[in-house]
């Protein structure tokens, strides 16, 4: 629906952020929010809130809040995240192994089906009951195996040939773990860094800035 | 000095992204180069990436692009990156675990320096040459070493405790891996969510509205 291919980049991030808190609230057992609490705890405008679930079309009576269990199904079914996906880690020293194992992601529709490496000897010690090959295969396994986002957690300097082999392979969406950024057509695939080291320099310019 | 007091909170996340792709640079061995090539490498407007490193004040000339090594050491005295700051990890599964052994983090100027875990089957088994503690003792050794930076890699339902921990003993920054949003006073604490399955999610949801 045309509607719905408008959405902003900006409303779906944020309705992102909502439909993974709602999850936790849910398993606190929680089962009304308002806009007001919800935009204190992301530190989102209320009414933003209300903007981008309204976005998504009739949810139900807002005067008593709204439920919880009702308006994440409502989010998950809006943005097909019920729709399922497959996902990869090409790099699997010791974060690689560590995302590779996540149980979450099952909440967004998304199944880790194959970890890479470069390092046979890595591959062979690995314990992992998801199935692992050498990194020469991405493109292979990737289109075999219909696998569309790929987590890249390699050394920078082996980012970009990592992220290549994926995209080859036809992978639509990367988070990128390294600080290497990805040259990519951003009308083909949608890239993501989440750079550990980035954000603790930015805590650090923060506080030296803001409170020392 | 009052102008660097007054750098936007947007500068700061821009230059520090700067950052850290000049250290990529110059790893690589490139010398020198222009706004242009960084605008096109961080998807940022060649004008914007110009003004912001301005705003630290002369850097030298610009004609013939930037010299790798010295803007970047530009940016880390102005942004006082070279200030060690030291930091800590809660939570030691297996992310947890990784990011208490990242390498990179001396870049910035960060040192990790302890590791908490309520599990003390966990702390005794753990392989790592940084001290780990049990969880109860965060706020004393987070005062006692002097840490300001605090990483939470705990369950989400763990993941207020833990903060509240390390900002009792005086942590000035957080980096939230769990997708629970953290209850804190912004004017005294930085937090950052870093949240892969919401980073799926959106990737998600954006492939389903924009190329399906």
């Amino acid at each position: 629906m045309s509607e719905k291919r408008g959405l902003p980049e900006a409303s779906i991030a944020r309705l992102c952020m909502l439909y993974t808190l709602l999850g936790d609230l849910v398993e606190q057992g929680q089962a009304r929010v308002s806009s007001s609490e919800l935009g204190r705890i992301l530190d989102i405008a209320p009414h933003s809130i209300r903007k981008d679930i309204s976005l998504l079309g009739e949810v139900g009576n807002v005067g008593s809040g709204y439920d919880t269990t009702r308006l994440r199904a409502h989010i998950r079914d809006r943005l097909h995240l019920e729709r399922p996906r497959n996902a990869c880690v090409v790099g699997l020293g010791k974060l690689g192994t560590a995302i590779l194992g996540f149980e979450r992601f099952r909440e967004s529709g998304i199944t880790m089906v194959a970890g890479f490496d470069s390092n046979i000897n890595r591959l062979e010690t690995i314990r992992t009951s998801i199935e692992v090959f050498p990194a020469y295969e991405i493109a292979e396994i990737v289109q075999r195996k219909k696998i569309v986002l790929g987590v890249i957690a390699v050394p920078p300097l082996a980012a970009q040939e990592a992220a290549d082999r994926l995209m080859r392979g036809g992978v639509r969406g990367i988070v990128n773990f390294s600080p290497a950024p990805i040259r990519h057509n951003p009308e083909k695939v949608f890239v993501t860094t989440m750079d550990v080291e980035r954000e603790f320099a930015i805590l650090s310019a923060r506080i030296a800035f803001n409170n020392e």
